[in-house]
């Protein structure tokens, strides 16, 4: 079965979105083993939306669409493709109803038109939506699959998840499970060529490399009868990459490096705070996030100015004056400063010039230094975030932000007594 | 002219990455009043590659590619439309030798592959790449414009501004000139209803609304024999605009609150301190955002326990203790708080329930209170921001943190004196 994405909606073609849901659903395709040739966007327009139909249905075997579901007259996706395939829109009852609950839940008024969305062409499954009016539906027509969904992200990413998986399930005999090992510290392409022979040689489960942010990320897939089968089967492959290049796995659990921190701290019962400069509360954003954070973050200090590490970190004069405010001196005095301040176990700092102005000879943009207090370590490091690249000033700070947590996620690993 | 976007690479096809090109390159078209109709992204197969080559050749005048220029030989973009049109690829020596002269300035050895990058279709017009390796170039054939540019953002997009705009300009005879009104405290329906007759009566400059996380954007656009002229007709359309929704326009010139946030404490010659709970440090992220915050953002304070409040912010014990942590009270105290521990004019906090854990029947999530002191205004706003979504922690910590940069820009504006 190969599958073609197809978004439909004028803010699309203006650019006034970013089409994540082709992103999502791609992604959501991988993990069951779908092939996807092809994503296309059209506007709200019903002849073009047609012709684009016509080309995905006449190259895919399976059709999802996104968008143009809503409530006015130029929501026509659901129109057209009843049209092409011939079939009518038919009341749904229990849509109609879940739509009537739904305007009572959030106490708005429910209008004429909103009753258009509970039209469903005859014979359709309806994904209920629980996070919006419009329901979507996957139909099945001249050998093809067609799945229908709202065009916003928070209603469609959880209506894939709750629904159109299941509903795919029934067209696989075999599912796919995914796992990732997520990895800081090594280029793509030293991972790619660490790697290459499993990478070449493995087929099921499959392990296949993508590199984000400064990261990079292994994606195992195995593919089975049951979903206990192939959990079963991905176990050793991570095993052998651990093998391999096990200092630079971070998880193989968690989503993002904050999530990881996170947990590693709370399974230690130790605390951090975080005292920056450059990256001006994008470290401590990135650990709040992580919902439950606070029995493991304290607080954190963002010292942008001199004055304010001298005040508030206890960074000394004489140390700025003799070695500047982006130094590997001042970065670990913040670190040990701020551990102070918020009577943690961790303290971790960034200083650093962020660009694009301040950079001189000796201390160019890009320049960072990430600084770490413990009682079992103390270390500062020294890093040049920059590629030479356009606009990189929040890239810098981004990258510094996710060195920094790679250090203190090291740091807890490293604490005596500590079983990873 | 219509166009269509192909984006060629097969991370897009699995969801590695989000297709941001796409977005940029029509918002660039729509700038230029190019119509883009439709969007199409297909996978490093020689054969599909041809496949959506020819279909968008079919449909639209130009023709916009990106990804698959690199030096691997799984890129294949260039000689896919070289064969298309046929056009032979030969040696360009002003690209060869800036290819050399970048691999010689990142100091990496530069490699046979890198050599393939240098050939162009006869007769193309080369966009230089100052930014990565391989050049993007232009290239007219069977009555079509085909455009192509490399697949990483930070290639493609300065390379776009510089070279593709004013490629295309010469098959204009119009320029096209755009200025974003931004607004905040206003949403995108109630900016419609007020402004209909404005948004269908208007066809030269044109006036349209798009809605992104929290904040409307009203975009003119002016079509003109030259810029000045162009220019000339948005101005009396703002003047329009602010008449009559003046009090929720933040700026008609930068690019986000925080932007304009800097700029009019900039000019005021103010100061801010920031202190956090729920948003954790993505208020002070977001000003950091800024190039040149320093002379106006002394410190922040992410406080996420309530001895933090107590200990760095001085909040009372009695109040955290009778209003709980997240209340205007708390937030009023933070804000004083964290203003005379920065020595700042002005004093910012936001306190908050971001879930999706803590929220209680009275204080539910997405319950947040943003204090403000200064000495001319002191003042906390309740929001509740939970919209009922999936997985909305995030989406809640922005929302309050853009309410919080909105009341200290309506705080510079209001201070007596301030001529806005």
């Amino acid at each position: 079965m190969n599958a073609e994405i197809l978004c439909v909606g004028t803010e699309l073609l203006l650019g006034d979105i970013v089409n994540t849901n082709a992103t999502f659903i791609a992604r959501g395709l991988a993990a069951m083993g779908i092939n996807l040739f092809y994503q296309s966007v059209a506007g709200d327009n019903p002849e073009r939306l047609k012709r684009a139909l016509n080309i995905a249905k006449d190259r895919a075997d399976l059709i999802i669409l996104t968008g143009g579901l809503g409530p006015t007259y130029d929501d026509l996706t659901k129109e057209t493709v009843a049209e092409l395939v011939g079939k009518t829109l038919v009341m749904d009852q229990p849509t109609m109803e879940s739509i009537e609950a739904y305007f009572k839940k959030v106490n708005r008024p429910m209008t004429e038109s909103n009753k258009k969305q509970a039209m469903i062409p005859e014979g359709a499954t309806v994904f209920e939506n629980h996070w919006g009016t419009a329901p979507g539906f996957g139909v099945e027509a001249d050998g093809k699959i067609f799945i229908l969904l709202p065009g916003p992200p928070r209603e469609m990413e959880p209506m894939f998840q709750a629904s159109v998986v299941p509903y795919l399930a029934r067209f696989n005999d075999h599912v796919f499970v995914s796992q990732n090992i997520h990895i800081f510290g090594m280029g793509e392409s030293a991972v790619e060529e660490t790697l290459r022979d499993l990478m070449i040689g493995l087929t099921n489960p499959t392990l296949a490399p993508y590199a984000k942010d400064g990261e990079v990320n292994l994606r195992v897939t195995a593919s089975a009868p049951t979903e206990q089968e192939a959990r079963a089967m991905i176990g050793p492959v991570i095993e052998q990459v651990k093998e391999r290049i096990g200092d630079v796995v971070y998880t193989t659990e968690e989503d993002s490096l904050q999530a990881a921190l996170v947990k590693a701290l709370a399974a230690q019962g130790l605390t951090l705070a975080t005292a920056e400069s450059c990256t001006g509360g994008l470290l401590s954003s990135r650990i709040v996030e992580v919902s439950g954070c606070s029995s493991v973050f304290h607080c954190g200090v963002c010292a942008y100015s001199n004055d304010m590490k001298e005040q508030l970190l206890g960074v000394r004069h004489k140390t700025l004056k003799q070695f500047g405010a982006v130094s590997e001196q001042t970065a670990l005095e913040m670190a040990r400063g701020v551990r102070k301040l918020g009577g943690a176990d961790i303290g971790l700092s960034t200083t650093g010039i962020a660009g694009p102005e301040g950079g001189t000879d000796k201390k160019p943009v890009g320049l960072v230094y990430v600084g770490i207090s413990s009682p079992w370590m103390e270390k500062t490091i020294q890093l040049n975030l920059s590629r030479g690249q356009w606009d990189e000033r929040n890239l810098i700070r981004y990258l510094a932000a996710s060195n920094a947590l790679n250090l203190a996620l090291q740091a807890v690993k490293a604490k005596p007594g500590t079983i990873t």
